[in-house]
């Protein structure tokens, strides 16, 4: 429990005028009356995304047709999105590419670091974290059974049990460098090095972490990453996810999905694949343009300002809707679930409550949009291009009326998909 | 060298009067001046896609937001473009899902059809065509190399050596049913009864069918398919391919992509995979929302007419151009590369000539749009939907004006990509 004094929504007026983001808020078009705290699930539509999808369509599709290729630059966009992606993970030119879907990408990602690893047959064990998000481990699931050569998933249950879980017997450590759930933020540098002490691969997974907090990919020194960009990065509905291959391993990467896109001369049209110099060789297939395209429209917004101006008024809106919480929740069930420390905390934060769904269902008949995750947590996403601080005023005194006066359906049932 | 008479550009207009397909071009947009003879390449543009997009990105995301998953239907998409494409390629509702791309499809339907096959390790031959599309081959080089388990990749020269080349070691045979740069069409009915006379599995690749030809998946008892949805019937640059996986394969159906838009159960957030029941077990991570979207706008054209009517304009149309270039270009070195029998004829006529880059291009400078495949041919694609029989007149007289001005540049090089 906090000792800070009360705060106003008249503080939080005042953080506003002095906050340098809030002029990016106009990059955005969101729904009158709501306060969109799901940005971390699927992000804000930038303004620009509707006439960018307009020129792709009416211009480059349906008057320069097949010369889009490569007068629009589309065989080259997965690349010009990464190049364009990659300071805000902290990876250089010629190392992201911006394509296919995460799981796929980690597919490629775990095969490349199996077949590094597979001149010590030991190494067969893969760590991740059972609370990693679901995806991540599924895609290590299918392809260890698939490769039938006795590789075995640890799941962790704590970031605490990682010094004891790496070992000599450890291939590959994957992490999804801020939980889905908690808004846990892992130690990139020391989870990278207690892995390579031991001889074990890094594989990130930056879901939550691409344009929601700095990330240092090269001074880290990891081995791969892979992220997605329709969430902090507003790129639009499911738009293509991005994979890190970092120069240095980039000779040796190698992944089964050998399709025609990462071959070193896809319009000889040989029949035998050799895989393109540089980290194209993590393409498969041809690319979804228009989806791929409005990629770009999110990533302009971050040219506008830089990940530690992002991740100041990411720490002050967060800590700002804790303390509220606490001080004006405190009567409430709610258990913080998200790391207080600022080391340890992403863009979110997730409150437990044994009526966690319908409380969120509550909220966003007022307006307030968070989302609901199992068990029993309510996520509120915090994306400071277009959250200000009044804003969290308001989500948490919405909170705050909807607990005093009960005026939430205890007995509401989770839909299939939320 | 045929003997019909000739004919004139007002046969050719009266063809048009008469066609029943006449009325669809104006569900394209395509620019003026233009006869596009690439659509096997990349499919026009549907006059209705702009406002599709625009209805997506501004309504369904920006303003419904994460809602959408639902209430747009975004989730489901995937099925329910499947099932509009279906009866396209005869298939049944529930077979088809629109995911991904062709090369990651392919991955998955060979891995299904390999898992399938395991019980007989003396099967342990992929067959396929060395002239197939090259993603199709590298994408089984891909599998067959990580599962190391001693399968080979035979590539036969001609159709003719299937039935020879097919055995009792062939674990699959696997061909794109319109070859991509000669239009041969397989006999899908009888290549599929070969496969399982030897005990193999049959997978069809349709990027250069689906929409172009009558496909009777089922009545052909074919074991998988795929298909690209950005040609023939006009998706989209580079929009989600997909895969057809008939009920009775569904329940075997397993593939290392296991990634979480396969679950039987996506947001429990378990971390055990475990297969949904029917084909959207073939799906693997979230698609990109916008490009899926507009499959749909192409696939609406098809079901104002019906493949029959398609394939019998086709004809005519390949037809004609064979026999105007034959009648009016004959003292000139091209070569017929598309069969002449209707029964193994694509939608597309492709041209051998010595200087195929060259002609192909200044074909362009005229506004005739086909392209040009390694080794020196000129290859040109007849949509049904937007392509009339003057355009065949004018595309045949350019090219006619071309050879004998000799208006080409012989010299020309090739791009990297056209």
């Amino acid at each position: 429990m906090t000792t800070l004094p009360p705060l106003t929504r008249e503080h939080c007026a005042v953080l506003d005028v002095q906050d340098p983001l809030a002029a990016l808020r106009n990059e955005f078009l969101l729904p009158s009356g709501v306060i969109y705290l799901d940005g971390n699930s699927l992000g804000a539509r930038p303004k620009s995304s509707l006439q960018r999808a307009q020129e792709v369509i009416s211009q480059e599709w349906g008057q320069d047709l097949i010369t889009s290729w490569n007068k629009a630059g589309w065989f080259q966009m997965p690349s010009t999105l990464g190049d364009q992606l990659a300071p805000l993970v902290g990876a250089d030119a010629g190392e992201i590419v911006v394509t296919d879907t995460t799981s796929v990408n980690l597919f490629k990602a775990i095969a490349a670091a199996l077949h590094i690893q597979s001149a010590s047959p030991e190494r067969n064990t893969i760590i991740t974290e059972r609370s990693n998000f679901p995806t991540d481990i599924y895609m290590a699931e299918g392809i260890t059974r698939w490769l039938d050569r006795g590789y075995r998933i640890h799941l962790i249950d704590s970031p605490e049990d990682l010094p004891v879980a790496v070992n000599a017997q450890t291939a590959l450590v994957m992490l999804t460098h801020v939980n889905y759930r908690t808004g846990y933020l892992h130690d990139m540098a020391a989870v990278t090095a207690l892995a390579h002490r031991h001889g074990a691969l890094m594989l990130w997974d930056l879901a939550h972490s691409a344009g929601a907090v700095p990330v240092a990919l090269n001074a880290a020194e990891a081995d791969f990453a892979v992220g997605c960009t329709y969430k902090y990065l507003n790129g639009g509905p499911g738009a293509p996810a991005f994979i890190w291959v970092p120069q240095r391993h980039q000779a040796i990467f190698q992944h089964p999905l050998s399709g025609w896109w990462g071959h070193a001369n896809p319009f000889a049209m040989q029949p035998g694949f050799e895989p393109v110099a540089g980290v194209r060789r993590a393409l498969c297939g041809t690319q979804p343009i228009v989806s791929l395209a409005l990629v770009g429209c999110g990533l302009e917004v971050f040219g506008k300002t830089d990940m530690h101006a992002i991740r100041s008024k990411s720490l002050a809106l967060t800590d700002l809707f804790i303390r509220l919480v606490e001080q004006r929740c405190q009567q409430h069930a709610l258990e913080l679930v998200t790391p207080r420390a600022h080391a340890q905390r992403g863009s979110q934060v997730s409150l437990r409550h044994p009526h966690a769904y319908a409380v969120i269902q509550a909220l966003i008949r007022r307006g307030v949009i968070g989302d609901y995750r199992e068990p029993a947590i309510m996520r509120f996403g915090f994306t400071p291009l277009y959250i200000g601080f009044t804003d969290v005023w308001d989500a948490a005194e919405a909170m705050r009326d909807i607990l005093d006066s009960q005026d939430y359906d205890a007995n509401e049932q989770r839909h299939a998909v939320t």
